[in-house]
């Protein structure tokens, strides 16, 4: 009964250290660090782009790391981050020119050029003085310098206002514009510093990465849980508190802003600039998230016909928003696709480029929500399953969310092997580890077609497995980490009812993807490559997925993970302004498909929650 | 010593009464009483478009009326308000189809046709409701409805935020558009509500205007003293205030703002709306007037180069600028032409068409400061003389406004008749009064060339006149009204520096005209036209203004007075939106000429001080 064992791996220059399973790829534990590798190739070892040093805990070099690196570059560590197996404890280097941030931003394996181009520019400049023989105007003369740049920039008066303050002095100034619009003029030479926000809201949580827009770097990131979870888990609940209670959208708006406010201020102090240094904050989220933080009443998506207020991308000044960045900034939303598919599915879209390329393809976000999109032959559908809870940790005994503590990684071998976050005793579980016990009870038999843990006596296994089998009120549960292992000497363990939970969850998952693929006429054979997207899809293991039944049989290797694509989405929605367009188009274009009330789905539904024989 | 008869003429249906001068032209009555009549033709009795009835006192029918009404249209005592002179006291109908407000826009003798087209207009709809079947957001479904009159409307959050609240009901709405943008949604067919304000921001008076925007029709006006007053006379003093006061540009901008509030909470009161009827507010208003309004720093105007921040016309919306109007409302504020010529001389010049037709057209816009245009062959040059303040009252000793008891006309024929506003016991003397005692001074010979009030032994008149001359501090001034005919047995005199502040002031517009003409090339005899605006303009008598050397020697009825042209403009730019663009190119393409430090200015300015010898 030995925990598994875990390796502490550390990547540097961050110093961030991880715990990982044996066997893992460095590919996957960099992610696991937050560190996003470039793989151009789909991580298949031909292109060498993944190069890592290891200065300590080095294994042999593989047969592609052979053909890709010199023999001296073997012996100095250099290995190639995706194909490289982890066997022991190990410090790993990752230069700089291998990650993913930058003018490219890459989701892991699918990379979509970013040709730096956002919203706001700055331009230098002397503006002459007024004399006696021209009297042009303040404004007109800023117009003149400004010609070449921008023919006909529009202006508004918070822009008229600061004017005289600042060319008075007939030194030089630094034109800000937003667009074609002349939004501000600061003192002197500020080209330099020009700051964006990308924001992913989640239901759950809320990420922000600032960016660097004169380079296209990505400089710090921050998150919070989001607040509004005090109002309720997940979105119907959300949508409940606003129906149930006067002033529930102003408050839950109100939050939302707060806590986007509270991740500016830690990123700039983390990047040691000022919030005046930000000039814009691109969020994405899904449709209720995203109506709520306009402060937009959302309470036409809680019930039929489930229609939105707004579909598409908004702009509104920071000011107005009450964003605390420089007082000329803007705020984008980005558009939504219907009331249960939105931004953040978008960025997902937007991210791995489904809307071009070819071949089927499947993406899946599994955050609070699970959403789906299937692109095939210049269409694409998308549909919304209430999936995520289960695997957030909601509705299940000893759930909890991926913190320390909490189980991740679970296998039997020739015993229940667990590795937690942080390495720390077990408190509970989460999605990751969720998966992998059911599908392992799956596997060993614990668990039949139905769901049903067995009793000991029902069923043919080793007696470490059946040791941990436990009846209380009348079902059975299955003991992941005894009480003297586990945090404060409570045992971890898993009930029928989170069996049945994960049964619901995937079920409706498996389901959606049945019928988007019947909307396209395609089977699941069809699918030349799956997505997982959310931060929890980006740490499923694939075998364990398909082994649940969550995803069809479909070849590991067309299977990819690429992280956050949401919160990439709204990176690229910053970086660069023809990915708002884009956004438009898939907001428009994308097909949503209403699941609810389809008979074809109910029937899906029940026969998608069973497990397959092995 | 009789006082001047003065005849009581009362206007119909609104029961206005003036009291006026024998030989008035009902004209002129019905202009002092605020009622501007169309005449087509120049007033010149060609047209018969000025068609009045006179109830009561109707004088014996002109050469021209024989030729316009028919002999029982005469007997019932229709006249043609242009030629007809009045000499008794009279009761006069002006029928509605004769006055200037509606559909076209009328000035005095030049009528510009405006073609209703506001920046707001009204669409009543009936928005389909989403189904499980289309689950249309709720903004797309109102750009179905509105894809026939606007197919790309721009649409903000405010107007997305609305929508849940209106639409949700099925029933029928309204949607509100400025310009190309969706503003806002209201409940039910609203469309007969759509009102707007026109204001002219004067430097000592604000007035405005309230129309009814559906049908282009004036509904009630109010005016109030400008309250910066309190912080200086004149557009210099108000500069000096603000560069003296820390806070001084926000104090006056307060002002300005909560005069405008008060006025638009009058006329709606007056005509019975609520302040949520009305969508728009145009200003005019000299430069420093608009700076201030916009609550832009206009001081570099008060300093050389005198250049301004902003010269086009400028948008904001009513809740930013704090207007209390309806909260999706816009504040358009006129274009200027330089940093003394403002948005109320681009009014002028729209109200005028001087832009437009053929010929040598002087303006000329006498308020607290005197702007001048001048047009010719496509050319338009303007400039600003520190003329108004003498001509308001300011530095005369018992100058003051046009108000009740106010010296308004002066003739001097067997006695000094006078008339005052409101028939009232003389307080004082306002500007019409001015010019007319001086010009009469000045005929009589009791004025000398030079400016200097004679010793009654130094010139030859009747006694009446000399026995008016009273010496006092070594220099000579002349009684008015005698202190037992005045109010509060208070005589009203003219002071020697009175003469001086009025030489000055004619000195200084009569300079501008001369440099004006000089500029293009012209002389004075090349003028075809010269237009009197203002609220002072509006009453003077051609002749004294002539005889005083104000105006050049030009032919009677080549003079028009064209009333607060600046408000009337900006009556037009809220009415239809291409007078905003045409005011656009007047503020571009009128040249402002500097008179401050040109010698040849000095010069004529010294020469036109002088008086003429008649």
């Amino acid at each position: 009964m030995a925990d598994l064992q875990t390796l502490k791996i550390v990547f540097q220059p961050e110093g961030r250290t991880v715990y990982v399973l044996p066997e893992t790829t460095i590919i996957e534990a960099a992610a696991q660090a937050e560190i996003i590798l470039e793989t151009p190739c789909g991580g298949k070892g031909h292109c060498g782009k993944c190069r890592v040093k290891i200065a300590s805990g080095c294994p042999k070099p593989t047969e592609h790391d052979t053909k890709v690196f010199a023999a001296d570059e073997l012996a100095a560590g250099w290995r190639l981050a995706c194909q490289t197996k982890l066997q022991k404890n190990a410090v790993i280097e990752v230069p700089q020119d291998v990650r993913f941030f930058g003018q490219k931003i890459l989701v892991d394996g699918i990379a979509r050029k970013v040709d730096l181009d956002p919203s706001f520019r700055k331009i230098a400049v002397r503006v002459p003085q007024a004399t006696l023989d021209d009297q042009t105007c303040d404004l007109d003369r800023v117009r003149q310098v400004l010609k070449a740049a921008l023919p006909k920039p529009v202006v508004g008066l918070p822009f008229i206002r600061t004017l005289p303050f600042v060319l008075g002095t007939g030194d030089q100034c630094t034109l800000l514009l937003k667009n074609d619009e002349l939004a501000a003029v600061e003192k002197d030479d500020t080209t330099s510093v020009c700051y964006g926000v990308a924001v992913d809201i989640g239901t759950t949580s809320v990420v922000g990465t600032l960016m660097d827009l004169t380079a296209g770097t990505e400089i710090a990131t921050a998150s919070r849980m989001n607040p509004q979870v005090s109002r309720g888990d997940d979105v119907i609940s959300r949508l409940t508190h606003i129906t149930e209670n006067a002033g529930g959208l102003s408050e839950l708006h109100g939050l939302i802003v707060g806590c986007i406010n509270d991740i500016i201020a830690e990123l700039c102090e983390t990047a040691e600039i000022a919030g005046d240094d930000i000039y814009e904050v691109c969020t994405v989220g899904n449709t209720t998230m995203n109506h709520i933080f306009l402060n937009v009443d959302p309470r036409g998506i809680g019930q039929s016909p489930f229609a939105a207020v707004v579909r598409e991308g908004v702009n509104i000044t920071a000011a107005e928003m009450g964003i605390r960045i420089n007082r000329a900034g803007n705020v984008y939303a980005s558009p939504n696709i219907a009331g249960f598919v939105g931004g953040d599915t978008v960025g997902v879209i937007l991210a791995t480029g489904m809307m071009h390329g070819s071949g089927v393809r499947l993406a899946i976000d599994i955050g609070t929500n699970g959403e789906l999109v299937l692109a095939a032959q210049d269409r694409v559908v998308s549909c919304s399953t209430a999936a995520g809870p289960a695997f957030e940790g909601a509705r299940i005994r000893q759930g909890m969310r991926a913190a320390q503590g909490a189980i991740d990684k679970v296998i039997f071998n020739d015993s229940v092997e667990v590795t937690t976050i942080g390495n720390a005793p077990a408190r509970g579980i989460c999605g990751t580890g969720l998966i992998d016990s059911v599908a392992e009870m799956v596997r060993t038999g614990i668990v039949d077609y139905t769901g049903r843990i067995l009793d000991p006596a029902e069923f043919d296994a080793p007696d470490f497995l059946k040791q941990r089998i436990v009846s209380r009120d009348g079902s059975n549960g299955f003991v992941l980490v005894p009480a003297d292992k586990a945090y404060g000497n409570r045992a971890v363990s898993l009930t029928q009812r989170d069996v049945r939970e994960v049964q619901l969850a995937k079920g409706a998952i498996r389901a959606g993807i049945e019928i988007l693929l019947k909307e396209m006429g395609l089977s699941s054979g069809d699918i030349d490559e799956v997505y997982l997207a959310g931060a929890f899809g980006n740490f499923i293991r694939r075998s364990m997925a398909k082994r649940l039944g969550l995803l069809p049989g479909i070849a590991s290797e067309k299977i990819k993970f690429v992280g956050n694509a949401a919160g990439t989405g709204a990176k690229m929605l910053l970086a660069a302004r023809k990915f708002r367009e884009e956004a438009e188009i898939i907001s428009r274009n994308v097909r949503y498909v209403e699941l609810g009330g389809r008979p074809d789905f109910q029937e899906q539904f029940m026969m998608s929650m069973l497990f397959d024989a092995e």
